[in-house]
Order: structure tokens, then sequence, then C-alpha cells
């Protein structure tokens, strides 16, 4: 079974390396992108062949490793 | 309009940071985790508009910038 994991920033959260690119592209010339924000996709390949369990066990690595709770969101889904 | 980007390896690209989100996972007690890939997930606010100028644009953003096609691979969604 597989899950995608994404990381991202909390609302309100400043970005600099989404700042950095935006600036970058404005730089190369592509107007009218007002903001860019960059965050993590993690691809993970589980063992586990029960939806229910793999979700819990990778809702488990988001808290403990994948994501900082205090500044990033997480979302999963399971493929 | 929001163009959701996610930028991967290519298969068969080695992902030493991937690998070590594995091995950390292991070591904290998370058992079947098989393969860990990380990518980059960037979302952009666009004040373009129309669909299929954003998807071009945002297209022409990925090739000269925001990925590097030797060994990476990216896909758009507009939302």
């Amino acid at each position: 079974m597989k899950a995608r994991v994404h990381v991202t920033l909390k609302h309100g959260v400043l970005d600099p390396q989404g700042k950095a690119i935006a600036g970058a592209l404005a730089s190369l010339g592509f107007g009218g992108v007002e903001d860019v924000r960059q965050g993590k996709y993690l691809e993970l390949e589980l063992a586990e062949t029960d939806a229910a369990k793999a979700q819990a066990a990778v809702k488990a690595m988001c808290e403990k490793l994948l994501a900082n709770t205090v500044i990033e969101n997480y979302s999963i889904e399971l493929v």
C-alpha cells in the first residue's frame, strides 16, 4: 500500500523559500505570480495492506517525524 | 487561479533524503516502511484566470526553474 503525504506550512507562517522562488520567477520574466508556498511531498511504500491501520501508522509518523505540527499541517492520502 | 505543482525524482534516481527518512522511521520503531521518496510540493497563486494560459505558464516555470528535468518529473494541477 502506498501513502502520499503533503506537509505544508500553516497559514501565517513565513515561507522564505517560497518568497525566493516567487522572486526568481519574477526575475525570469514570469509575471502574475502573486504568491508561492513550498511544501514537502512524500511517497511511502508500506507493507501494511489494511487501509485503516496504514492511515493510523502514517498519522503517527507525521506527528512524530515527518511534520513539525507547531508550524506545519499534513495531509495523508492512501493509494 | 491556483496551481499545485509536484516535483518528484525520476524513477531510478537515488533519493538519499528519502532513504534517511526511511531509516529514521525504522529507528523510531515504525516497521513495514519499504521505501520513502521525497519530492517538492509548490502552491502558486496566479493572477491569470484563463486555465489554458495558466497551464502553459506554469509548465514554462517548471521547465525553466521549478524542476530539474534531467532527474525530476513534475505534474501540474490547476484549482
